[in-house]
């Protein structure tokens, strides 16, 4: 238990800036509430946007870090897990960072569509400072009432780490992908999400994966999550590219495509690449860069295409996620994936590289910050 | 019955030539087979774009006329409907165009995407005069062993012609719409298959059914089919056009938009139009007019859009088409629609006033051929 | 507005007992609820089986009427509609009767199917007067904090309380009944939830619906409502009913069976009714009346059926359905119900009116209580 | 190449009679048809059923063997695979034993159920001696124009065999099952439709397999295909089989229960094992033993639960089992079956193995009739 009143965060001050560090008040625990001692939290490609000012709406400055582990160390009052079964202090969990999704407005009860919620707030990118210890990155996390936690049995930190905030936007992809068996399936991209991408698609009866990605290394990593074949595309013309797909294909193009990349230009491709009467799945356009130019009738309604947007995601998939880790081959699967450590004070080089692409997988580790 | 040999058709020698009246042999019938006297054979918009060469792989010259109805002036041996009842000579039928679907290749058999077969033909625009009598601007049909053939009991043929070909187009459109109870439908054009669309979004059980296009006269049409309101897009930017839909859908877009314009920008306008989390079909790009830019981020992911093509129609659409227009409501909607008739010596006319938007439904009808 | 602090109430004191009146004080309105004058308190078949001990889990004594209409006589606080929309005093709304869907639990989280929650909470049947006035044969409701109101504008009291709760429980069961354009659709029972959904399958764009049910004027109904043929299954045999559907369906039975009667031997029936690969939804099974047999291979397992259960509904049923009361066609389709009023002293007389299927919809008119 | 004229088969006089062998004349191969040397022919549970004249329809005599494995010895024309590759004499292959799909049906064209088409034939069952060599349990097959052949590269006759006809309607079952990431999956027998279904499940992302049935070897057999933990079902009551499901889902009950065994009185535990609002497919009662209780209210209605008929399959099913047989772990798993091998003259043997579940897969090799 923590003997003083502060804790050491990494702050992200405003875009454009370097993190720094602050000592920061612990909260007052509210009824329902409790206080998580941060094990590891997760630096995501969405933390280089962050600090590049890419994403609307985020209240600077904010504690980073939306994804992380670590022990219930206080808890005031009772919290329960979905089955019912209440935590205790000492619980390793994690905890879902989408929180203060309504169920009340039109999108939570009619159109079903609770991703969209206007009223969802994210820990580590829409709560500020202000907000409290609202983000991974610091030693200590305020868990609100009603966040939602789950229990790591039977996984291990670091192996939920190595899939992070991918497992559930890559779950979801994977799911909305409507995968059948026997199914041929590209993932465009080779980063966190792509990865995950090509070990959901192995583990949900597609017999052959396909990754178009870079660098050599990320494409290694995606044959041990599972991708039959894969292509550097800094090395190949689309039109090289496209020949490759539909030479595996029988000419056809795969059955279903998951753009995972955040070039738009991959978008158009993804259409190319599917299968008439294939599905696309569009997960990687978190960000806004622009147009891309499209052939409506070539790409998408004489090939009878669905192409499906796909945002955020939902407790169910962070659930069903690490239900699927907790199981022999998926822990095998996203062990694969090594970690790279950093502590709070070296935040910066963690988001460098991220941003370049050195990592496949940065983590802070609070705990280490003390000996900096 | 005919006492000569040799059936009056109106024939398209090629693209930008015009009709030709020709006199061609009746067929000698196959086991399996009829010949059809055709009653009304319909003038399509893309009849107009077989005329200027639009599409790919015809085998010109052709009989135009892609749906018709008419009566079964002879049947060498038996044929049968899906329910197995044998047709007889004397029956007022119609047919789908499509024929020749494999059942036996991958689209067919493990896709189940049969619209999508490489082996389908289509009568009155992939059978050429070589293979005989295969369009509708004729005085006889050639129907070919296999084809499917439908009786019109209850429904007069004004009033399945009213419809047309729009009837499977529109009806598969909406299928893949999943269009749920209390839904606000949004249909982009008012050509056949728009009408046609706002009709069966009506049977389905939207609420809200809004219709944007052009001319006036078509607009009100829509209403006749339906539409709860309609926009004329020539009097409205696309800025203006998107408030009214928002103004209509609390601000959030409509839940479904069926594209069924052929204009290329209509398909970005669709993705804008509709809300978060809905629908978009793309029927109206039956031919190439190039590239249209969109954004990936803000149009299709961050609004977790489901973007729909849909090409073409199978047996199953033509089937369930003719059961609604059997129903009280379905022949009310589309006898709203009235035939602008043409003669065959007069499909040169037909085809400029289909052109120029100015019948909504031109029709020929080739026993009135003899009197010119 | 209420000069005085009580409310008159009728109330079940327990099974087998008279409803009887009281005076229950009117609430002191907490944060975020409101009072509601009641105008019309719907009688329905759940409240003969409340009154007959079949429900399991009512806190007796209680106050009946779980769907009501009323005017929002005082708010504490802001309170809004799904639309953000505030709602005002003097608003005439009604409330979804459903209250407390947890949004924590396994069900509603990981499963999706909120209506399984166990922590849901039903106005009318499991609070009791000891939560207040949580029923609406009563001069005033207690609407709690986040309890779903829905004005009803563009609807008459009169036509909605026509449908009451057989709108959402129908909506909900048509909606999964994945109903076809064209279908053939069977609805067997014509209380109120089967005309109900009659009437949903009429607006969902079935060709052919039959209603097997009876007393005659309830069968008139039906055909009111959509139904194509009807037949009283009084003066039927089984093995009758059977051939008349199959007579209507070319020999192969329903598309689409819906069983809303609460006879367990119609779930037998109703698979017998379907076609092959048909779909069967059961909604009217809401209490134990015992087992039933049926034979797996024939009317299951060969016959490549789908038989779904539908319990309850969500805040999306319920919205939808008003929606589709909002249209021209609904509107005319529930207006030919015609209700049987009576006053809250007369509640006992409601009942048996409803028990003996005397009434098709019997209601309660709270403020016409204090002339008795 | 056969240089005599006949083949040696075993065939099936009637039913309760012993299998006899008998010298058949090999067909004269029409246009597009072919001659099979069988190496591998199963013995399959409905070859037992057969036996036992539990089949209606059947035009003894018969050649059983409905799934086999062999050489094209002679082809004459042109035969090819879905992907419009030319089979070549000398391919190993096996090919889809329903035939005569008649894709001119209502059930095939509008209800795409076309596993309910009353045309269909199927190799070894429903053909008799008399439509020439149309079993396995024959040194020849005779391949009729049209029947699906599909080529077997990467897979071994042993894998393939090892599933057997249990692969097509095993993986129908668990594809109409809709399993979700991390579901837990009760698979009700261990039959070879059992252990297949635990290996689709598997292999489809469910994260929890149970598998309930008998005897020992068999279900040590089923943690072989990957399930989580089994229970012998004659040790146990119902009660505590139930006990045991909930005991390891939370109290809840499976997600998905899917029904494999062939006795009636599963379907309705199937019911009961399902958790509220869970999907329950039923493909273990081929054959009819009359009727068997169930509670609609409890074990249907209330639970809101999908109970899902599944009848036969189709090319589909067969190719996609087969591209899944090819992967890494499809091999794994289905080899870990081993074949229990009879000459033509055991085929009585071999029955009554697999009558007696003395053999888990139980193949007639007909090369090896020669030596008896």
């Amino acid at each position: 238990m923590t003997d003083n009143k502060m804790a050491l965060s990494a702050v992200m001050p405003s875009p454009d800036q370097d993190i720094e560090l602050r000592e920061l008040p612990l909260p007052e625990l509210e009824e329902g509430s409790a206080l998580l001692k941060v094990e590891l939290s997760e630096v995501c490609g969405t933390d280089v946007h962050l600090q590049r000012g890419k994403l609307a709406g985020v209240p600077y400055p904010i504690i980073p870090g939306h994804v992380s582990v670590g022990v219930l160390e206080k808890i005031h009052g009772q919290i329960f897990d979905v089955h019912g079964e209440p935590f205790h202090e000492g619980d390793r969990v994690t905890f879902l960072d989408v929180h203060e999704t309504c169920h009340q407005c039109w999108h939570c009860m009619v159109a079903k569509a609770s991703t969209r919620c206007p009223h969802r707030k994210v820990y580590g990118i829409t709560y500020g400072v202000e907000d409290g210890l609202t983000g991974g990155w610091s030693e200590y996390i305020y868990i609100k009432p009603g966040v939602h936690c789950i229990r790591l049995d039977g996984v291990s930190s670091e192996t939920y780490m190595a899939g992070g905030c991918s497992l559930p936007t890559a779950i979801h992809a994977v799911e909305r992908a409507d995968i059948a068996f026997g199914d041929t399936v590209l993932i465009l991209g080779s980063g966190p999400v792509g990865l995950s991408a090509v070990a959901f698609a192995n583990l949900r009866g597609a017999s052959t994966i396909l990754c178009i990605g870079a660098p050599t290394d990320r494409l290694k990593h995606a044959k041990l999550m599972g991708a039959s074949d894969t292509l550097d595309f800094t090395k190949h013309t689309e039109s090289d590219r496209l020949d490759w797909v539909r030479s595996i294909t029988h000419g056809r193009g795969a059955d279903v495509t998951i753009e995972c990349t955040g070039a738009p230009q991959a978008v158009s491709q993804a259409m190319r690449f599917a299968r008439d009467a294939g599905r696309v799945v569009i997960v990687g356009q978190y960000t806004d860069h622009g147009e891309v130019p499209f052939n409506p009738h070539l790409d998408l309604n004489k090939k009878h295409l669905d192409v499906r947007g796909c945002w955020g995601s939902d407790y169910s998939h962070f659930h069903r996620a690490i239900d699927m880790l907790r199981t022999e081959r998926g822990q095998a699967l996203w062990s694969t994936i090594k970690l790279d450590r950093y502590t709070l004070s070296q935040a910066n080089d963690a988001l460098s590289a991220v941003a370049e692409a050195r990592a496949i997988k940065a983590i802070i580790v609070p705990s280490s910050a003390n000996s900096d």
